[in-house]
């Protein structure tokens, strides 16, 4: 095993031993029918489990070159991740609310950003990606240059396209695929 | 010095280092004018402050002798708190929405709380105390004993005795007139 696979090990078998990703047969909120089922907060709101995710972004920020001025949280999901990985990392974070449809006043962004500021942002499971695309382009309208995502896990479901159709390359801890391999 | 007093300092010094605390003359969002004006956001986003801030209500807990299954934050401000506060301690988390008047069927508590679990409640400012009462209703009704809040700030308004009147105990890192005191 490379270094890459014990990584995904580690991940899986620690989400699978805090409950946070379960087998069975599961019913999506899209209908869908599902062999597993991950519930990513039970894992974030883990001081272990979330210790070991912000271990894991880190390493990832160096394996793929990612230089970052501000770590980015989207509400509420990755807050606990972005928080974690700037404690990890020493790099300042913000987070960044979802634009609301019916009052528009209210600040998006928490934090501090400066125009120019290289952003990373993190994500605990990207599907398609869209709640990611809307926070992107909150920080971009803020004046962040965003470049980066690293998500914890990536289903494989459009997400990593979607983003690069805006400039955005997604770094997940694992996908999916790579996840259920050899235990279901 | 004493230890508190020495605490007391280190933090406000802090605050006032990475320009979460200022002085001047600020009209608040209620119309008063203020002296100072705190940007908790600024310090909780900032990993060195974090670090500090959770160091601190780590040692606040042994000092005031606080035993929690789980701590909480309240969306969105105290929530990098706790996830820190969690990492400190290695005790699970939890995430509290508010209330949403329009829609009340959306999950108010992110992560696990079981019936009976002791919970400590993190904020970052405490003005009168009304978002903490109702998170911490939200969390009795969600099953949990709630005895205590730890806030980094009291603003000395009515908070310590709102909360004592349902039960509960404000231990706040500083008080605003601590935080002041040979500053203004």
């Amino acid at each position: 095993m490379n270094r890459g696979d014990h990584m995904r090990k580690d991940l899986g078998d620690a989400l699978a031993e805090c409950g946070a990703l379960q087998f069975g047969e599961f019913i999506l909120a899209s209908g869908v029918k599902s062999p597993y089922y991950i519930d990513i907060k039970r894992a974030s709101t883990e001081p272990r489990m979330l210790r070991l995710i912000a271990e894991l972004m880190a390493e990832k920020m160096k394996e793929k070159g990612i230089v970052a001025d501000k770590i980015a949280g989207v509400v509420l999901g990755s807050v606990p991740l972005a928080a974690a990985l700037s404690l990890e990392t020493g790099i300042p974070f913000v987070m960044v609310r979802k634009e609301k449809k019916d009052h528009g006043t209210g600040k998006l962004i928490e934090g501090i950003l400066e125009e120019g500021d290289r952003v990373l942002v993190t994500e605990d499971v990207i599907t398609t990606a869209g709640s990611s695309i809307s926070a992107i382009r909150t920080l971009r309208d803020g004046g962040a240059v965003v470049g980066d995502v690293i998500s914890v896990i990536d289903r494989e479901s459009g997400g990593p396209e979607a983003l690069y159709q805006i400039g955005v390359v997604l770094s997940p801890l694992v996908t999916s695929s790579e996840l259920l391999k050899g235990r279901i």
